[in-house]
C-alpha cells in the first residue's frame, strides 16, 4: 500500500476504535438497546469499507504481479484467494 | 464456461426455482413464518454458491485474460468491476 | 397473514421465480459473468424484502399473541426464534 | 441489562477495540491483505455476537413489556424497531 492510502485506512481504523469505545460507553450508562445495535452496524459498515479499500489495492498490485508472472502455481493462489474472500463475505 | 460448469450451475437455479416454488406453496397453506423465513434463508445461501461459483470461473478466465492482455484500460475494468462485486457483497 | 399480504408475498415470490428463470438463461447465452452475479443480488435483495414483510406480520402476529398470553414457555420460544432469525441474518 | 450480561458485552467490546489495534498494527508492518480482510471479518463476527446479545436482552425485556403493556402506540414503536433492526441486518 503506498504512504497516503495507508494513512487513511490507519485513520479509519482509528475512527472505529474510537466508535468502539463510545459503544462501549452506551453500554455502561445503559443507552437504548436499539440505539446500540445501530452504532454497531455503522462500525461494521466502516469496516466494510476498510475491507474494499484493502482488496482494491491488492487487486491493483499483488494480483497483477502474480497473474502477469510466470509461476501458475502462485496465480492459481492469488485467484483462489479472491474467490474465498468473496465467498466469506456473502455467506448469509 | 465449460459445459460442465454450465450444466451444474443450471442444475443449481433449477433447483432455486423449484425451492421458491415450495416457498409459494408454504405462504398458501399458511406455513409457520419462522419455517417459511428458514427456507428463504437456505435459497439465498444456494444463490451464494451459484454467485461464488460464476465469480470463480470469471477470475480464471475473463480476469486472468484482461491482466495479462496489454489493454490497460480493459484490465483496470475488469478489477475495479471485482472491487465492486465484492463492495456489494459486503454491505452490512 | 391477511388475505391481502398473502397475494403480495405470493406475487413477489412469483418475480422471483421469474427472475431465477431469466438468470438460467443469461447463463445458457453465456451472459458476461459479472452481469449474472448482479441479476442474483437482486434476486437476493428481493428475498430479503420477502422475509421482512413476512417478520413484520408474524412480530404483530404470533409474536403478539404468545407475549400477552399466559403460557411463558411458549413466550420464550417465540422470543427465542426471533433472537435466532436475527442471529442467522448477521452472520458476516 | 442485569450486571453479569453488562460485564460480558463490555468485555466482549474491548477485546473487539485490542483486534481493531491489532488491525491498525497489521497495517502498519504490510502484512498481507488477505489476513487483514481475514482478521476484519473476524471483528465483524464478533460485533454480530454482541449485538445478538443485545437484541436477545431487549427482546426479553422492552419487548415482553411493551407488548404487554396497555399503550398500543408504544407497543407498534417497539415491534417495528425489530423488524427494521432485522431488515438493517439482512442487506445483500
Amino acid at each position: 500500500m503506498d504512504i497516503k492510502k495507508k494513512a487513511d485506512t490507519l485513520r479509519r481504523l482509528k475512527s472505529v476504535e474510537g466508535h468502539v469505545r463510545g459503544v462501549e460507553k452506551m453500554i455502561e450508562e445503559d443507552a437504548y438497546c436499539i440505539d446500540v445495535i445501530g452504532q454497531i452496524q455503522a462500525i461494521q459498515a466502516a469496516l466494510n469499507k476498510v475491507k474494499a479499500q484493502i482488496l482494491d489495492d491488492h487487486l491493483h498490485h499483488c494480483v497483477i504481479t502474480a497473474v502477469r508472472g510466470e509461476d501458475a502455481d502462485e496465480r492459481e493462489r492469488v485467484l483462489s484467494e479472491i474467490a474465498e474472500v468473496y465467498q466469506a463475505a456473502t455467506k448469509v
